[in-house]
């Protein structure tokens, strides 16, 4: 006889796998790092020993580093398998099927993902047509059964950023009523602004960060969770104990202590972000502010012709054409100022073609 | 105001942080492999670039290599971030607070945590007092809400196994109910026998295996969860879509080629298991019967005292005397010739001081 899953999991949608041969490519479609981590990590795998990797994973040393490197106590942090597993982890302990999920759409998928695994109520609040956030319909929304709001500064895949003021609104009025904050930072690094400071300040906040971005480290699978120290107790409990592989400790410890690296590297991608913002809107195209490594570009019927062609030339991109407000978008990820040059050609050449056509 | 997490995870044990400080020991304590992966695993590491790792995690060669190697079609497995997440990942698809697991006990203790952070009802079977497995009982105790039913095989920490024919009437007698059989086969290689061709056979029967123990690559976190097509279909949507890193994927590429060492490995384990039972024996102690890379034994009342002097001596062992039917037992993994030497002349060494005082 077959088994039977739980009904919530019959309601989820389809699997999609992850997409494959990407090797070679100019990657500009997973907000990765194009270029990769500080080659210091790399000199540092070459000295892996097999005892490394054969012992179960520790993790006193990266704790260590970690709590001085981002200014906070080491019970006031855990690393998750990726911010995939710090969400779900933030979910599992919160969240129960009779409970709501406020979340601004459109916003990465795998908080949708992991919030109809529990089967919870998911309200989504539509961004502003500008793609700005959209903070009086989202406090509006708030209900009784509100246990949780997805925050994502600056946000993916919209790029946009949340005023300050903003957040701190829907701290305070979440604060009193226990609602869960969850604020998502993966893109600090291009951003520079951040609520860790504030952990203690509004006891539902909880803030994610990855190394899957500016720090070139996605393959790897590192995440943190920051909160205060009776949230991180309670996440505890539910985190896997070995959830982070050795790997990824090893090379963060390095990665931080490169800082130099991560900070040239942002600091050429917000250059890099500009450039290419304007080249593209010489071409009349719509891009939306950004303050993140990508842009999102409206390039109107062209759309779907501007993805292929890239393709061809083996530039890949995004297309966010089925996310609300995104039609006709692309998700442009920002490289070195040879890829973006290489990528600006390519979108000029596609586009005149297109013209010419229609 | 505080954030309250679920009733469940107000329930759930306090958090027991894993030990650390174990390198440079020789580490009998965890079942690890305690020389290490294939040599082979150690040359690839030096040929890893930025590209491999900044990239999202690429599953479909790994996946075609494994499907050969265990003769299963790719829909017929899953890889997970180590056994722990394939354990979750199971109960996370099938399990309800309303449900029941029938847990035989003492057994790996994840079972139990990742059940308690669903609620379902978790009731225990106690093994037999010869540390055999108790199938009667077992049948016993399935009851109308029976959901799942955990068998390692062989288990840890007692080292028994499951008569196969034991094996077999449970999966016929739940086959019919629907009632899930997780079986874990994570020392299977020290064993040698394996349900893996039968998972079309019995639509329930879900197996997991690891790359931590014989492949010695604990520290890279990946393990396989196996069944029918349908089932893996419903536990793909459930699953993380990068949650094995890429490391762990390309030390598991070639590992598996590397055939030839974990064979060799296993066999010297096995061997020298029964010289070291053979020897324990010799100084009066009870050992038990073991298909694993450890032995149970009884040290009475020298137990804690035998475990700590052998610390001394930079020998880890694990005390087991806290699990049901384990009082005074330490576990005891099995390594090379030389290790099993300096282990077995520290224990008489002890034992002898131990028994001039007592």
């Amino acid at each position: 006889m077959n088994i039977k899953p739980r009904e919530e999991v019959l309601k989820m949608p389809k699997y999609d796998p992850p997409l494959e041969g990407r090797r070679g490519k100019l990657r500009l479609d997973f907000n990765e790092n194009p270029i990769g981590c500080s080659p210091k990590v790399i000199e540092m795998l070459k000295s892996l020993t097999r005892e490394d990797i054969a012992i179960y994973p520790e993790y006193n040393k990266i704790n260590e580093k970690i709590a001085n490197y981002f200014n906070v106590s080491q019970n006031e942090f855990l690393l998750t398998n990726g911010t995939d597993e710090g969400i779900k982890l933030i979910i599992d302990t919160y969240i129960s099927p009779q409970d709501e999920m406020l979340l601004p759409v459109p916003i990465f998928s795998m908080f949708e993902i992991y919030a109809s695994i529990i089967g919870c109520q998911i309200s989504k609040i539509l961004y502003n047509p500008d793609l700005s956030f959209p903070t009086n319909n989202l406090l509006k929304a708030i209900s009784a059964r509100t246990k949780i709001i997805i925050l994502a500064n600056p946000n993916n895949p919209t790029g946009t950023d949340i005023n300050e003021n903003d957040i701190l609104k829907i701290l305070k009025i979440t604060n009193k009523k226990g609602i869960v904050v969850l604020l998502d930072e993966a893109y600090y690094d291009f951003y520079g602004e951040t609520f860790l400071p504030s952990i203690n300040k509004y006891m539902n906040l909880i803030i994610t960060r990855t190394f899957s971005k500016a720090y070139g480290l996605a393959g790897l699978r590192l995440g943190i969770v920051f909160s205060n120290s009776q949230n991180i107790k309670f996440l505890r409990r539910v985190l896997s104990p070995y959830s982070v592989n050795i790997i990824a400790v090893m090379a963060a410890m390095v990665a931080l202590d490169d800082e130099e690296y991560i900070k040239k590297f942002s600091n050429m991608i917000k250059i890099n972000r500009n450039i290419v913002k304007r080249e593209l809107e010489k071409l009349d195209l719509k891009v939306y502010p950004s303050h993140t490594n990508f842009l999102i570009t409206d390039f109107g019927n062209a759309c779907e012709y501007v993805e292929k062609e890239l393709k061809k030339r083996g530039i890949l991109v995004r297309n966010r054409s089925n996310y609300p407000l995104l039609k006709n978008c692309l998700r442009i990820g920002i490289g070195t100022e040879d890829q973006c040059e290489k990528l600006l050609q390519a979108i000029k050449d596609i586009i005149i073609k297109w013209r010419k056509n229609h």
